[in-house]
């Protein structure tokens, strides 16, 4: 089969490609809200980041939790915090906020966080179903251009093959792009919702230390 | 392939496509109730709205508060209260409700709202199902037609090419219609579940606090 | 397309018809108990019904509440009782049962009548799933027939649509049969479920209240 | 189609029947240990019993009880007790189990069972599934043969019917043989599953009662 | 139809080969990432393995329990201790741990040895999927060859022979290779999950009982 292959160009049809790419393009667009749009794309660029590990910042919690057992909450510089939960912890720490309203914080970040992911894995999930549909589209596109100018059987050969690529097409699209990005997110995902359930109890914590201190400054 | 299309006239065929749009809608109303079927047409005028944000609702309900805080709750003018929850709630809270029954009646009018949003998703996923079904069977009946009628094998290509049109126009019904109606009138159902469920303190903490002066007043 | 539609005779094809048809209720029958093969059909009768609503019913139980608020629980004609479930209630809270025992009673009772539904929705559900199965087989029998006799090329047109016929059936007998049937059979089977839950508290509450008297009357 | 039906023989394809039989059975003994294999086809032994029911064993129970409430439990002619559930039970009574230890041995011994029906329900469950696959397979493989020595026009008719057999062989099983044997065996493991539930509640009060009396007479 | 089998070897093809084995192993490096590439494959090593059995490690944990007793926890050989959850709970007893701690360890490993399970059973599930897509997708591609060539009738023979051989490769390798596998490790991690409940409570119960002694040492 292979020495006898034909030029790889015979697998080449933008006809097709525009069909299937734009097909399941068209049917994203109708289905997703553009800010979900914008997220699954821009999702695409943590796709090979390794998995969300809690370690470091909970490493960067106990620096901060000394700091602030020595010189007062008040005091943390909050601009080296670069995560956004943390940060926001701190924050409302800052503002004597006490241990349960430091969860209940965390937990809702996470749930909005998860919301948004979801959003992300759902657009791909949905491409690796359309994709095959689309392809399936134009191989009929293909098939009834075909049967309608069926004078001359030497072109049905060609016909063919170029209807054909289209299912072929749908079917690597699925399997090779969308499939393969809505697995890696869905477990990235997972992995930062394990993870992130880490820094709830140290932050809590900390809030219920200072938060007489806090009070006290305050008065 | 795109040089050489067909003009587009051979790709619209009435026949197949009163099989495949009216064979979805006769399974469509043999397996739902006319009130749901209404409904998840209604449906279809709320499809480009913005999700549900209870940020408005919320701040009216602020100032509600504060009027009833200061003139008492009988004197909320309940007529510029559009939202039929917030209405619903206001009118028992003038009524005497308290808190606990003001959570309960705000969560059983959820429940009742996402039963009927649940009859629209319901209608159009299984337009989904359907549609690539109905457009099997125009292709089956075109081919027991061209089968059935095979004495001149110069008319089939035309044949098949009628065939293969249902196949295909139940393939973009179900991708570009019914699958993507279903899925936003599915985000816009949850966002709109999860936002509600940001009124019922404020309004239960209304009544908690109107309830006295209210059995005050009646006595 | 429709101008040339052979006569609708071509469509009818009795051996089709009798392995689609056939086949899936000899499926049917080798998977289903007798008792829940019969409730599947029976079950056919309800299907045009409206949704069961608990609203007469409530206003029967007030009225029996006021007439044994008069006369006394036992004096209750049960003969004008026509829902089972509470002539089943009515008649153990003459027997002196507490509200917690008919509560008990009722849940009892409404999870029995779930799974008997269950029992009708899953011989629809599964015929649709079967009766598209069972027209590829008629299919593949017609397609063996077919390829056993290809001595006359000429015949192989009238075979195949034949062949194709059984396909079609299938497809049809799921999606607008057994499909709608197991759709509404669902749905009723729901809103029966959640309207009944209704009449748990007011005869709960009967309960309670004779409970002392019908005791009293027995000593 | 029935007056011109070929004789049955031509249905009768023992390479076929072999391929789809013969693949289904080693796709099946790959995916299963020896043990679940062989108690997925013993309990095609019990597949056309009758539902189980708690009745005569909570009789049974009765009286167990009354004979044990005369004599002491330890009295009970363990050797006419069928059920091994309740000869556990009882076994354990003896030994001086209390209510709660003999609850808990119930419920462990239920949730073995559970796990003992699943692997038979599995391995059928999964036999729906191959034997289309293998049906298919039977087919392709037929295909490759006849394509391979596609010398002689006249013989392809032949070699397509018995390649088509494959197919329906493969769905004739899934729909007749291991998709009923699926259904009742989900059908009589859940109705045992609930059933069984009632024997816990007596077996415990017998336990209850029968405990301070084993240990008196141990003492 | 045996009888006529043409040679084994017109049923292996390397380049349909390629296309199937290559393009699924593609599409898992694709979406799996390189360490739980890696676990899939190294389970294979335990595929033929008993299911896991906790009865050995009662026995040992019942040994180390006399042991303790006699000489004190902290004389505990832990070099002999060959499971891993076993040896980090007792590393844990003799540091002081209490009974709730080491329920707590024991929890966590298992969900985190889950985790792993479900990792490797992902891998071959998904495989599962992807060998019948890229069958056809080898088939799209000798079929598209075939089309493309289509110049001497003579060799569409062999090339459609060629084309099947893909889907075949697709669905054997799906069903007697991925699923099977896939089936079995989803056993193998069940029993393990269920067999290692049972090694928590007696090791809680020996941290329990061990350490107000290792306490006392200590002091």
């Amino acid at each position: 089969m292979l020495h006898s292959l034909p030029s790889l160009g015979s697998f080449a049809d933008p006809a097709a490609l525009a069909i299937v790419g734009g097909g399941t393009l068209l049917a994203l667009v109708l289905r997703t809200p553009g800010r979900d749009l914008f997220r699954g794309f821009a999702a695409l660029g943590v796709l090979w980041r390794k998995p969300f590990q809690a370690d470091a910042l909970l490493t960067q919690i106990d620096a901060l939790s000394r700091i602030s057992a020595r010189h007062g909450v008040v005091r943390l510089d909050r601009t080296v915090i670069a995560d956004p939960d943390i940060a926001a912890a701190v924050g409302r720490i800052v503002d004597g906020a006490g241990g349960e309203e430091i969860s209940a914080l965390l937990d809702q970040r996470r749930v909005a966080r998860a919301e948004r992911h979801r959003a992300a894995i759902d657009l791909w999930s949905a491409a690796a179903e359309i994709f095959p549909a689309m392809g399936m589209v134009g191989t009929l596109i293909g098939l009834v251009r075909m049967f309608a100018g069926m004078t001359d059987p030497a072109t049905i050969g060609g016909s063919m093959a170029v209807a054909v690529l289209a299912t072929l097409y749908g079917a690597l699209a699925a399997n090779l792009i969308a499939m393969p990005i809505a697995a890696r997110l869905k477990r990235l995902a997972r992995a930062e919702l394990i993870e992130r359930a880490r820094l709830v109890q140290p932050l809590a914590a900390l809030a219920e230390r200072e938060r007489p201190r806090v009070r006290r400054d305050a008065a």
